[in-house]
């Protein structure tokens, strides 16, 4: 069974992604090094003891649906107290709400571990944190104070509405619609699909953010907005009042995150008798509720991330010690009697090598988006900008990149297990599962590809990208510079993926330039790749140059994985014009 | 829901494959285009109209067990027996047993379609056609005069029994031990593991093929013997008498294929009170019951790389239908009203096109193999030999290269279909769930690289594969000379991947014969990836020679998908030494 990765998270973290000079620069206040130690080590301990051993169980029974109550699995909800109780879900919620506003990057150090443990569980605060955050940015004090405390210790937990039928990737279809009550509030009405957490028996009420349009609003994305709609209205003194008109009327039959309730929810239509319309308020300013949802949809996409590299490493884990515990066949390297644990086949190492590269460099590229968040929220001016730029830049990164690792490794994993793999009772067929709907949710990956190629790859009038390949290209510098033989050919890998990445961007940029962006969308996904990939070769040596235990498998990645490179490139270059021609051919006449 | 490609399916048999030359060169005797189409136009009725329908309620309801008696889904024993009826049973089975004898890439191209419509369906008779194929080649005239003429037809179904819980890829581990009675029969004692279609309710009878230990026989591979059990055992006049001593206990959870049932099998427990020891017959001679065991897996191999291309094949057909169906946001070439189809978006035609273009190489891959086995069948001497060799050689690449792609495929299906590909009842995720197993049963993938590398290299003191090559790299030439500009560079892209293919080839030749073999087989997977691309680039080239229609998709291939191959080259030649490095670090103190 999963066990929290304490030691690794954390040097990742410091040594990898910042933290450390961030810390000894007192960046972040009083924090030391002590304080983050002990946080990860008692979410460690949490996430292994508590959260995993209630993974089967949430896989096997599932949330149910009747009446339109939605129970969990037996021993979750009393989980989720124990977890609210231990302070989690404030860690880096807002003081004045209560909240412990630790950095972000000990928020998602946490947050990977609880999605390792039992990702169906960890998807469910991410939503309350969001809502935390659009509240807190957003909504009006009284709304603030009516709700805020309690979200943010986990009291009353949020969604986030957004998708219907006909709307999914494509907000501005949405057709949900609200009408002012003339009191100040709302009467919405209308249906949403696939809302996470929408019903559940974890708290006593819930708070549902959700995109509606109001009468007259422009058509497209410009006329929606945000408003707060609770399950029990909420009276001043904080005690719960009457049903509101939302319910959750279905449940979806999912591959996956069996624990998760995906719930449709149906507004104003009259539940139990009431009279039509959910009653809500609105968040910010009218018709720019999308504004209001990008702030906590960025976030969100940095937490899907963390599910991508959370069930890598769970997946890793369990290949790794099924590799040392089953024997199978000779082996060279293996003196032992008998048959040799499969660890020792060459073919296991390449996948299980494989597995866990790509688990820590999916990590070290999310921890680096964390670690600009942290940064632009302590900084000013142009120190501001510039890290506000590194976590827009990092965020379809860590979403899209981290997710497509999960799904990859997860694979890899019930290869492993060979047949084993595929009986259920033994786990890694749903890390499998689970990990499929990450490239999903919260932005298709290919939308992740679209938003980094044009609106990321522009930032800074389109120097900024090459300011952090000139950031990556400097640890290839030191790695040739520290002379460690470890490194094989390591240093020359990198500076090949370097030149490589220089030219596909500014390809990409070029096209975007002169208005031709079809060819620019066309090598989208294979250079969110490409970047990723030489992102993470750099990651991973300088984690290994601040460890020496680590030079093997930054050496392993380097010359068998980083060979990606040339071949995403060529892709970005010169693969346009044959996807375009071949492209017409799918189109039904 | 999946409509059988049978265009698709003869132009590859026919023109890519070499059917239409064998035909035309009179190789299969009588059997001329007409009845080829007939048959594949016939079995895609069924495949469609019969089988397809009762994919889902066979994934919902999966087999059944109760009291050692297995029940198969509402439906599927009256499926079976039409099918049966119809004659499909017996498509490839001996003459002299009641079958048609037609050519293998007639069976495997059926056997594609009852796959792709439903892969639980698939899986059963395949292990029938096993049966039939060791015990046409090697049992005694009495065992087959019993049992080989209701194998052909299908009215009993045949099962392979050799995995057991310590010897999964490695037999030599087998435990399960027969005696002889004195009457030349044996009694079998032992528990076998993993057995598809080892109890249902489709037939009377069941003829499992058990691998067993005699008394004192050698150690490891060469001490097992193969042994023919009757479910119910069989009297001359082929009336079924008393039950034997083998029943099922138990029926596994797994991750897909649902309505196969895969067994344990118990033998010589005392099922039913009756004395201990299942009644076998040998087939072959004592302690050679791996070499007749061989004989059926390499066919088995082929069948589940048909899996594999069958998966591909329903994946892409559901996402291509989708896309064209679904709407969101806009495209630049899409000139309608609303929303655009998601087909338009660059991004999604990349990952369409990608799936279409995977499934025809595997697809290729696979019937060129079945090719093979046709003409060496009908050859003699040193042709024979040839063909031999060319079916071992791309035997490996049907089944590993094949079942990867159908992995990769049915997720990317699932990508397609966003949110709705992650609920059940859309039908994408069951894809990715049933291809799961391919890579792993019948030889896992990685043993597919290592059986190329060590075993099929080799072949004609290592000039086959050359052979093969030298033949894959006129079609480069043929592309270069057509003169077609729609062919963009893949001359050029083929020309550079034959290149690769010949120095990766030497690489590993020249380890394997300076015994180096752990080097080697460090490099078997990425080698195998690496020639089943090149191979499948240059079918495709051939198929756009003969339809020029075809020719964007081919080229989409070549200028998108081919580069990998120059990565995977260098992983083989210059990643075993960092893999030997990192792979230590794996193995538990």
């Amino acid at each position: 069974m999963y066990r929290a990765p304490v030691e690794d998270i954390a040097f990742t973290l410091k040594h990898v992604a910042g933290m450390k000079s961030a810390l000894d620069a007192g960046r972040f206040g009083d924090l030391g090094e002590d304080l983050v130690d002990a946080v990860l080590g008692e979410a460690g301990r949490f996430a292994t003891e508590e959260v995993a051993p209630l993974y089967k169980i949430g896989d096997q029974q599932g949330a149910v649906l009747k009446d339109a109550a939605v129970t969990t699995p037996l021993g979750w909800k009393e989980l989720y107290r124990r977890w609210i109780d231990g302070g989690w879900n404030a860690l880096s919620g807002p003081e004045a709400y209560g909240g412990q506003a630790l950095p972000t990057m000990l928020g998602v150090a946490a947050l990977e571990m609880w999605n390792s443990a039992a990702m169906a569980f960890g998807i469910g605060p991410t939503l309350t944190m969001g809502a935390v955050e659009a509240l807190d940015k957003h909504a009006s004090e009284n709304l603030k104070a009516k709700y805020l405390e309690k979200l943010v210790s986990g009291e009353w937990m949020g969604t986030m509405n957004l998708t219907e039928p006909q709307a999914g990737s494509d907000l501005a279809a949405l057709r949900a619609r609200a009408e002012p009550a003339g009191d100040g509030s709302y009467r919405i009405f209308g249906q949403k699909i696939f809302i996470t957490y929408g019903e559940h028996d974890f708290t006593d009420n819930i708070i549902h953010l959700v995109l509606a349009r109001l009468p007259d609003a422009p058509a497209g994305t410009r006329g929606i907005s945000l408003f707060l709609v609770p399950k029990f209205l909420v009276g001043d003194d904080g005690s719960l009042g009457a049903r509101n008109d939302v319910f959750c009327s279905g449940l979806e039959h999912k591959l996956g995150i069996h624990a998760s309730p995906t719930c449709t929810m149906i507004y104003g239509d009259g539940f139990q008798g009431a009279k039509p319309g959910a009653i809500g308020w609105l968040i910010g300013e009218e018709n720019k509720g999308l504004a209001c949802m990008f702030t906590m949809m960025n976030n969100a996409r940095l937490c899907v991330g963390m599910q991508g590299v959370a069930v890598a490493e769970a997946a890793t884990q369990k290949a790794i010690a099924y590799a040392n515990e089953r024997r199978q066949g000779k082996a060279a390297s293996y003196a032992g009697a008998g048959m040799a644990p499969i660890v020792h086949h060459p073919d296991v190492q390449r996948n299980l090598l494989t597995m866990k590269a790509l688990t820590q460099i999916a990590r070290a590229i999310s921890y680096s988006c964390a670690h600009a968040i942290d940064l632009a929220r302590v900084s000013d001016g142009d120190e501001a900008a510039h890290w506000r730029d590194r976590a827009n830049l990092l965020t379809p990164l860590a979403k899209a990149f981290s997710t497509d690792v999960g799904v990859d490794v997860a694979s890899l994993g019930v290869q492993v297990h060979g047949g084993m793999g595929f009986i259920e009772e033994t786990g890694a067929a749903a890390f499998y599962r689970d990990a499929r709907i990450a490239p999903i949710y919260e932005g298709t990956n290919g939308i992740q590809a679209v938003d980094l190629v044009m609106r990321k790859l522009p930032l800074g009038g389109g120097d900024h990208v090459h300011g952090y390949i000139a950031e990556l290209a400097v640890v290839a510098n030191a790695v040739r510079t520290s002379n460690l033989e470890g490194f094989g050919r390591t240093a020359d890998a990198l500076d090949a993926v370097f030149g490589d990445l220089t030219q596909a961007t500014r390809f990409l940029q070029k096209l975007a330039a002169d208005g031709r962006p079809d060819e620019a969308l066309a090598g989208a996904t294979p250079y969110l790749r490409l970047i990723s990939l030489a992102a993470g070769g750099a990651y991973l040596a300088q984690g290994a140059l601040a460890d020496h235990n680590r030079i093997a498998l930054c050496r392993f990645f380097a010359e068998n994985l980083l060979g990606e490179v040339n071949a995403l490139k060529e892709r970005v270059v010169d693969g346009a014009e044959s996807l375009a021609v071949a492209g017409k051919t799918l189109i039904s006449a």
